[in-house]
């Protein structure tokens, strides 16, 4: 079997791998960076820090694939033993780098203390390969070819200091090292309450494999992001043509767009209504103080966030929010009547611009054949500018009752989408 | 090279492995499960849904490993082809296995549906396979031998499948065929607001690699979790060893002990709270919201926890609180008298029998020389059950200014211990 120069090969390092302790992060992150190239991952290994396990897994990734990444086992101690695992498969002795002891030198000069001799070993490579200079920590990678012509690339373990190298190292010399010569771009559209079968139903002309962009997608905490990838003969076309396919997804869901990425659905939308200086309050039953939790992790949303209020029990929603007790008595807390007094009460009481309540059955007990688990009811208000009664709507909601946690997090990021559209919308 | 009836391999299927988009988190459990039962995982191969590549990875490993664990690509549609590859490296025909079909179609009449004729293909195994029920999905697995010897196990892709089939089928069969014929058992203890380092300090002695009980430790979501596996000659001497294990680890912790095993710190002190009939309140300003959404990620809670305040802004301390004006002004929010305002303020509010307040600087802005970020006060205040004056505590705590989302979390993990303190010193 010959080497394929587009497949590529992971080899992940690391005795805490073996042992379960977590999983391996690099390989699904080399992954996704590599499509961005038009290269596929065909095959990673995964095996403990010893060289002979080492040596024999670029061995065996060398024999299918033309680049090689192998990440992890490049510390100081005697364990690490990664350097050594590759040198035997490239059948090159190791020799001490100078360019790479000055690195790790400035490393601990930097963080005002003494190289120790153990941190000469991380200055070990192959003779003939070249540095990879690692800014993020004391372990610099290198670069060198295997006897069946695959290109090597080793990179340190721990992911924050991997994806700084892939950066800032690898993802230049990709750029130049295209197997096709072609020129690839990326764009990307986050967008909020947007399950992937309806986008993937308005969508759908567009999600196919091998089309040009290609468009994939991904949900995660409430957030679908489509990225679009396009290549092209420019890096200028392939941008365009990147651009111009994510916008028309956009424009298919405008309301739900958030941003081009968005990574924590709380802090996004805290920081647009700080942004945007549109004050608010919260009235939480269900969700207990996570639509709260999520905002406030933004920095400085206290500006726009003065007060909210979590009410389990009735008695605290008729004192603490004004709930008449003729609504509990006559719909019960999680009814349309309830969940608007709680909106106008968080409103009145905070003197907020804008307030949402969140009121449901999140289960497992509690439920009835008229309210079932999973049926939430959401109070929207929002001050009239002009000075009349405030704006009440509300909303119904009936998820399927998959566990108390997702119906949870399912009404917390309905009402940080409420609380986000009252803020554009003003 | 020929295979070690000790050593084990995993091959992990699935094109969405190889796109990046999630880790594969069954490899990791089946090093962490196989620790148990004294057997190293040595090398795992990652590979996309593929006929040829599923076959050679299982080829590849059996040349070094006397049991191999395939996960993934067992579904019904026609890309999920591991029943395929795994009869190509087994050199056997694959044909229908009439109780898997049964197993099926039971799966679908218990969800009131009828199987679909795509579904037959989950029924497949090389001839002379065993099968592996799968209580929890339609894709049964199966057990069959290389010809090199090895043990093959296929089983499903999805954790939750994966690990109910390891508990229900493979742990049995395990116990059974135990290459060194000695039995092992295992404890575990599960600890609160206790640093990993603090913890290694205090256990150092036991945490040796090849001991006997093996002693590992976990830490996740601020829980610490100590894991002792025994081996011995009958399963009640290994039994009662690693129970000795962790319980001199557990003596050692007495206050921070939570159970034998906590998945989620919130949901646990809130059912502890419960069972204890502790009624509680908050007062939250820098986790704005964070403890009251752990707490009630607790089914049934709502018992004992009326309502809670998230207050940020100043006046929003004075008015739904209490907190003197006085305190603020000469002693700032972040200080020893607010956080002991507010909690009696919450106390108060409420009617509860215990309250937690918690006023910090999370950053990444509002730090100063005297009250730097990670700076975080806690208020802890009970009900006398004499009828006299409540008591108030207060705690100050500083954390490494390690971003505004682990300060958050490290202060409301913090505010759970100290309520589950008062419960159960109640």
């Amino acid at each position: 079997m010959s080497s394929e120069p587009a497949a590529v090969g992971v080899v992940s390092v690391g005795d805490e791998l073996m042992a379960g302790a977590h999983p391996d992060l690099n390989a699904p992150y080399l992954a996704s960076r590599m499509a961005e190239f038009g290269r596929r991952v065909e095959r990673v290994i995964v095996v403990g820090d010893d060289e002979e396990h080492i040596a024999s897994a670029v061995d065996a990734l060398a024999a299918r694939c033309g680049l090689i990444f192998v990440s992890g086992g490049l510390g100081p101690t005697l364990d690490d033993v990664t350097r050594h695992g590759v040198a035997r498969a490239v059948q090159r002795p190791l020799e001490e780098c100078p360019a790479a002891i000055e690195e790790i030198e400035g490393w601990f000069t930097r963080a005002g203390r003494v190289m120790l001799e153990n941190n000469r070993r991380q200055a070990l490579m192959p003779v003939g390969a070249t540095r990879v200079p690692n800014g993020f920590g004391t372990a610099p990678g290198f670069r060198c070819e295997h006897p069946q012509g695959a290109v090597i690339l080793v990179l340190p373990g721990p992911p924050r200091e991997l994806q700084g190298v892939f950066d800032a190292e690898v993802e230049p010399w990709l750029a130049e090292h295209r197997p096709d010569e072609l020129h690839r771009a990326r764009a990307s559209a986050a967008f909020v309450d947007l399950p992937e079968s309806t986008f993937a139903e308005a969508a759908g002309a567009w999600l196919e494999r091998g089309a040009n962009p290609l468009v994939g997608v991904t949900v995660k905490d409430g957030i679908l992001t489509t990225r679009a990838v396009a290549t092209a003969a420019t890096p200028g076309q392939a941008a365009a043509m990147a651009r111009e396919r994510v916008d028309s997804l956009r424009a298919l869901f405008p309301e739900r767009y958030l941003a081009e990425r968005v990574d924590d659905l709380g802090a996004f939308v805290g920081g647009e209504l700080q942004r945007l200086g549109v004050s608010f309050s919260l009235a939480e039953s269900c969700t207990g103080g996570l639509v709260a939790a999520s905002l406030t992790g933004a920095p400085g949303v206290s500006e726009v966030f003065a007060r909210s209020f979590v009410t389990y029990a009735n008695e605290a929603k008729r004192s603490e929010l004004g709930v008449p007790s003729k609504v509990l008595e006559e719909h019960g807390a999680v009814s349309e009547a309830c969940a608007r007094a709680m909106a106008l009460g968080a409103l009145e009481r905070s003197g907020a611009e804008v307030a949402v309540s969140v009121t449901g059955i999140a289960g497992p007990g509690g439920g009835t054949d008229e309210k079932p688990v999973g049926l939430v009811w959401f109070g929207i208000a929002s001050r009239d500018p002009g000075g009349g009664a405030p704006l009440i709507e509300a909303e119904e909601r009936r998820w399927p009752p998959l566990g108390r946690a997702r119906v949870r997090r399912w009404a917390a990021n309905r009402a940080l989408a409420h609380l986000l559209r009252l803020a554009r919308a003003r």
